[in-house]
């Protein structure tokens, strides 16, 4: 297999574009990241696009890649429409990243797009929790509902188990709140304080308000070629994909002995990449509801159990801390519309690598960083998707 | 690049069967695959899912690959969820193919899966046309009367530049009637006569009913694996996947100067397999109305401009003749399942190359054969899907 280079990133800001159709959306993202690479649309070999919901919310079914690829002059090639729920956008860039390290070909193509506002937010929601083939016995009950009060898991649970507070839940939103203040292509830019983020109003108990991701629009794109190959197109340090690694399984719960997907998937990541959690600089991870980001530190081995307020207390993972996390502001500040958020956290994490990330640019410019992504979270089902990605410049 | 071979596949009847779910559908093509090919459920690496409409028709829009697959065992691999219309599941089995062939893993699975009946038609074919974000202007019509009535296009401008009659156009209905009605899993098991094609009511001017493919449920799958693996699970005769390819361009009209696509697809596939038309012994293409497979003669290289109804008059495309085309009935009797027809053409395609196809077997044991697979034909976009994979023994 070849060594790969992301070369070129590109972004639609995130928000409430509702004028813009899901075309319009990816067009920025991918003239973008065209430009940045300083490719030309002859130059793609093959494109993935990724998108979660729009079969339901804006009726384009079929060949959705086609109709934005198309609209934004690129045709005749091979284009793999992909979805894989929130890691729709990290599942296009496995795909490209695999046809380039093969040697299938030179240069592809990843997209994520997603428009989420439609002037109805319950049939937004709904088409998030569409899961008519599973048992619902369990469920019926939207992604914020069962992350909160499930019994088995998670919110109460671990409050329970680790004495954590609604103030240790607010932490990681003070936290992202503050880069994504500093992010001009964040959906929210305003600061927050521990005690706003308690005290704004309850979604579902415990969670509050700003501690979840809101409906988005946005749209993100990377061109990726054979490493050996980047500097024809760009003067650009290119960034090395060192591993990405995609898996489905168990979102496990407390008596569940079946192995956590999560850990799993980037354990695999480190290995492939040969690196380990002590070796990051950045991360961009998938904080849908703030709460996730502390159980994620365990899972990606940057703290043990309980530890991930005080991973926040001693500033590590703030901008400028040893391992930061989620610089451009993560899923509640920067945005996370769902197909598009995989290549949202890669373009951020190549602007940082690159010292391009303006106001919000870690002082030490990071050479080895992950995203890591997930999707389809459906309880005790085999239907949870993760996704590693580790960069190394 | 490795060398590619499909060890195993698996169907389930195409037709109504409105009590099965999508994932019943696909329970029993990925268990005769798995079964066919001798592996395990844990020998699965990696696994592609093809389907177009099930978000739109059944609600199953997120992870419809990791629900189908849970229900069949398989749980714990990257799953990768594809749409490309009608080609959803060649470009699951070009998935499977390049994982396997760049050597990042050894066994893969291709899945195409699509429940289309679910009581309510109208909902079916406003699912298939779903084009909401392309210039609807030259729209506004479902594909069945684009085909026929386009004024540019296809059946009026053909019958009068090569004096095509509508008896011309019946011949590949009656031809695929008469595979089909030897096919057990063919949804239409009926010999039809040029009179019954010709006389059955009209569907959209010079349509008739028994030149269209109907709505259809169905499933097929594949397992594939690295070519000198392939004895190590099975004792019966891989076949090798000599080309798999996939692209996106334009379904040329007359007056158009682009290249077109369908028949650069075939090229591409005959150049990377080393072969020529003259080689193939079967063919399996995508005659979704009748006289599509009299045109793709041509795009293929099978025959001159205007020549395709001669090809059937002298017997060279028959179930016995020089190159079979649709041994299985093709999309008008086997049925057109739209996110699983790649993989049906695929598995009876393996069927005929083991000899394995009971009573509509090809006498001479095809060595060579290609699947030809489209979709997503808006006309005069650029957003037309073709795939062509060339099959050796």
């Amino acid at each position: 297999m070849r060594e790969v280079a992301i070369i070129g990133v590109g972004a639609h800001a995130t928000g409430q574009f509702t004028e813009k159709p899901l075309k319009e959306l990816g067009y920025t993202a991918i003239w973008g990241a065209l430009d940045d690479a300083g490719v030309k649309p002859a130059d793609i070999n093959v494109a993935y696009v990724g998108n979660s919901i729009g079969g339901l919310l804006t009726g384009q079914e079929g060949v959705r890649g086609q109709v934005v690829l198309q609209h934004s002059g690129i045709t005749g090639i091979p284009i793999v429409n992909v979805e894989n729920a929130c890691a729709s956008a990290a599942t296009a860039l496995r795909g490209a990243w695999l046809e380039v390290a093969s040697g299938a070909v030179d240069v592809a193509l990843a997209v994520g797009v997603e428009k989420m506002f439609i002037g109805d937010s319950a049939r937004t929601i709904g088409a998030l929790s569409a899961v008519s083939e599973l048992d619902l016995s369990q469920m019926g009950m939207q992604f914020t509902t069962s992350y909160a009060i499930h019994p088995k898991i998670n919110l109460k649970a671990r409050m329970k188990e680790y004495g954590w507070t609604l103030a240790d839940f607010a932490k990681p939103a003070v936290k992202n709140s503050f880069n994504g203040s500093l992010n001009p292509l964040a959906q929210h830019r305003r600061a927050l304080t521990i005690e706003q983020v308690v005290q704004s109003r309850i979604v579902v108990d415990p969670l509050t308000l700003y501690m979840c991701a809101s409906i988005s629009d946005g749209a993100a794109a990377a061109v990726v070629c054979s490493a050996d190959l980047a500097k024809k197109f760009t003067s650009k340090t290119p960034v090395r994909i060192a591993s990405c690694v995609l898996r489905s399984g168990v979102y496990r719960l407390p008596d569940d002995n079946r192995p956590d997907t999560a850990a799993t998937t980037a354990q695999a990541a480190y290995e492939v990449a040969g690196i380990g959690p002590e070796d990051l600089e950045a991360v961009e991870l998938h904080d849908a509801m703030a709460p996730a980001e502390l159980m994620l530190y365990e899972r990606l081995g940057l703290c043990g159990p309980g530890e991930g307020p005080k991973l926040i207390d001693d500033g590590i993972t703030m901008l400028q801390g040893r391992v930061p996390v989620n610089p451009s502001g993560g899923l509640c500040s920067r945005g996370h519309p769902v197909g598009a958020t995989g290549l949202l956290q890669i373009a951020e994490l190549v602007w940082q690598m690159r010292g391009e990330a303006g106001e919000r640019q870690i002082d030490k410019r990071p050479k080895v960083a992950m995203a890591q992504n997930q999707g389809g979270l459906l309880l005790g089902q085999d239907s949870a998707v993760y996704s590693c990605t580790i960069l190394k410049t």
